[in-house]
């Protein structure tokens, strides 16, 4: 992919001065930049490697002053990481799948398949799944009975999308992504050891489980528009009802959604994090990386649970929240502040006991 | 499927008035029920749904009454729970795999599959494999060398079983699940950072390791019957034993389980939940979502580990335990009650020591 | 396998005594050892068992006296599970992938495969791929275009390798591994509620993200030589530059590496541990099972987070940190300690404040 910086400047909507005939073949940090390549340098700690580098063009953030920076042209970026995300279409480097249906694919007789599908190497689609426009489909990929896929659908190798999922447009399914797999819902003839804790507050020794009986998923997984789900991420059917996950939301490697679950739009659901049964998660909410989330709580919109929380009660409308159980964030690090002084007030209570004349034997 | 109120009450062994020929069609929750839907209202607070709901038959709890409550026709149910596993099986929704092996399968000359096998597309299975009768295995699936599965098994798209495993009858395995991976078991020629500590306390410079051998997994899996697991959820091998999964026992959602990890009969692993090496797991313990087990210990029989807890140390039989190290549940909860108080105990400490006559500089 | 003491001393370079022609066909456990068996009792408390134990070989500890354990032979181990290392490549029970390639693989023509590969079936490999000499690769295996495998490499079912990676020789990657997915990595027009919050401390209602756009991942993954990927774990692609994972380095099950993340060499990431985007692991870093590392920090070398660890800040080198947010172990012990302490501390504190006279209202 080889560009002039003033198609590059349009194609960004961004400004640019200097040489606009100068060409640019992919974006580079500064220090890994080669002669061609378009240096990133729009934190102001990478101007001074532009001073080294082979690169003559780069991108800098507005009101830079290039004069001194040794090159032949300069972009200017308004806001880095949206420019970011604007360099990264046009130098995409992904690999196109061919064209058409790949000989070995199995695609049942009642599917349809929208105009202009790629579908790769062993794809594996069932009885009544339609799938939209324009969408490509990697190798190993399987698709159950009755699932829909909207347009422009990219879904990587081994991503699994199981019977009856129903999914919106523009839709990424990352490698070995599990879509619709069973709940983990089972019931036992007796009250189990948690049901029995629950109720009475200790674990008889008579209370025993002797087996467990499975309530099979009926519902399925909705998913909106414009929705991501990492690889091998993992999203639960519903048990009467359907899970859903609204327009926009994204999910990072390994999160994981379980039965019955109501997540918003626009929600980011972070490496690792996890959502118990029957949550509902509110627009905009973030998630951080491990963050696990209660069954049958609720978070609020544009609320924030820090990387690693354990949120165990129902959180509020734009409420940033940390730790396990998740307390509200200035209150969680108010406690760990006067934890980290806790050794030395044990010293300091100990001696003023000492010195405090005492009636009563404290043991 | 349509099925009528008496049909269905002997299916379930439930008790059912009102007109015992009116038809249902699948069970629904009492705000999306249509005509024709079972509503569900084994909740008290499900019933004012149904004033306004289409359906015109509902399961309710049992000893309800439904005078009021404008229906054709009710089942009753003792144990909601337990009533939805039996509604889920009578209208359970999987699409049925066609009869037969797929002509894509690829099945070795010396494997043998039971009476009434239904094999999917590309499903691979190795030399010298035994399947049970009645399997039903999806697209994908591949199976190893030598491992053994009982009747009645059902096997998702990608679910991945190794050499060398044997499994019980009724086995559940869900999509791109992994059973029989290799054990993470390395050592060095010398020793390395983490036994330097545990020996001595600290971390030389000098020592520094160059390499880790492998030790390859000799061991297998050995899972029992009625087991069932999870979306992504891994199983390793043992080293020199065998892994072992008890009857009954189901794995949620990206569980993972160590080599040479010994788990008992009806355990639940909730997601994300993990057990590191060679750890035994009693009879009916109950993991919570990303619960984490130390290797080389144990937890009892009817023990809980709720939630997010980090079990560091072995946990006797019948014990709630929470927490990171994890504590007895009753302990935790009052530390963490004490500790939500802290910040103002520190400030009261201070305010004391200004009063207390001090002899020494407590700096 | 059946080997001879005398064989098996000369393959560990081990010392051995007694019948050295006495033949030995699988090493086990003394309590599960049958005769023909080498009885691992390199622990002394395994000692005893070897009494009862129908094996009349047995591998001890250098220094045992054996004469009366009442064996026909015995080899002696100076460090056990190097020795394990040893015996675990001997007795090897991993069966061997048919010569040649599969004829249901699909190989791209520009694809070049070394001498000795093994391609199981259903395996896809795309254009321009390079893989070395002697490589194992299983069924359903996917590996996208202009990807390279050094020599040697084994690859076990349905593990992805996406496009533009490059991995070293010695290369083991476990079932359903998934190298080099899309870095998770969006932004919004306006700015998010988690960037609003870190710039101000608040979340405003009026500041709502509507989309997020997508940065695409331009750099690849760079993989050492003799680096292990555990079972469904998973590593992302960097965003410009590429993510990188050293010689030596093993991850466990489920571990997961974001985008731009930098790992030395030789380290151990343990089951369900991950690290958050662009973080930097030095040489020798031990990460114990589900430690979080967040993004944008490093760790330095020799450095060990134990297991459960949320480290949230820059670690030195040679630096044991432990608990959420990780502080160093000795730091975080004592707190624990007075943690535990804490409720009695709570009610001390209330009946000296009793007791002493006190001039302000502290309500």
């Amino acid at each position: 992919m080889a560009v002039t910086v003033g198609e590059l400047a349009e194609l960004l909507g961004a400004d640019a001065a200097g040489d606009l005939h100068a060409i640019v073949s992919r974006p580079a940090q500064p220090d890994e930049a080669r002669e061609g390549d378009l240096a990133l340098a729009m934190e102001p700690r990478f101007l001074d490697a532009l001073a080294t580098s082979p690169a003559r063009v780069a991108i800098v953030l507005s009101g830079t002053d290039w004069s001194a920076l040794g090159l032949d042209a300069v972009l200017f970026s308004g806001r880095s990481k949206y420019t970011l995300a604007g360099l990264s279409r046009v130098f995409d480097t992904q690999p196109s799948l061919p064209e058409g249906i790949h000989p070995t694919a199995v695609v049942d007789d009642t599917a349809t398949l929208g105009e202009g599908c790629r579908i790769g190497p062993y794809v594996v689609i069932g009885p009544q799944v339609a799938i939209g426009a324009r969408a490509r489909i990697e190798a190993h990929v399987s698709i159950g009975a009755r699932s829909v896929v909207g347009d422009d659908a990219q879904i990587f190798a081994g991503c699994r999308i199981a019977h009856d999922v129903r999914i919106g447009d523009r839709f990424i399914g990352q490698s070995n992504a599990v879509i619709g797999g069973d709940g983990f819902s089972f019931v036992s003839p007796q009250p189990s050891a948690a049901e029995t804790y629950m109720a009475t507050g200790s674990i008889e020794q008579s209370m025993k489980v002797t087996e467990y009986v499975r309530i099979n998923s009926l519902g399925g997984v909705v998913i909106g528009d414009d929705v991501e789900v990492g690889p091998a991420a993992t999203i639960d059917k519903g048990t009467v009802t359907d899970t859903r996950i609204g327009n926009g939301t994204k999910l990072d490697s390994q999160a994981h959604v379980g039965h019955n679950v109501q997540i918003g739009e626009n929600v980011l659901l972070c490496g690792q994090s996890g959502i118990a049964g029957s949550t509902k998660i509110g627009d905009r909410v973030i998630l951080g990386g491990q963050v696990g989330v209660a069954d049958n709580i609720s978070i609020g919109a544009d609320s924030i649970a820090l990387a690693g929380s354990g949120v165990t009660t129902r959180v509020p409308e734009r409420t940033v929240v940390m730790g396990y159980p998740a307390l509200k964030q200035d209150v969680f690090l108010n406690i760990f502040k006067a934890m980290r002084r806790l050794p030395r007030m044990a010293q300091k209570l100990t001696e003023m006991q000492k010195q405090v004349p005492n009636d009563r034997d404290t043991g």
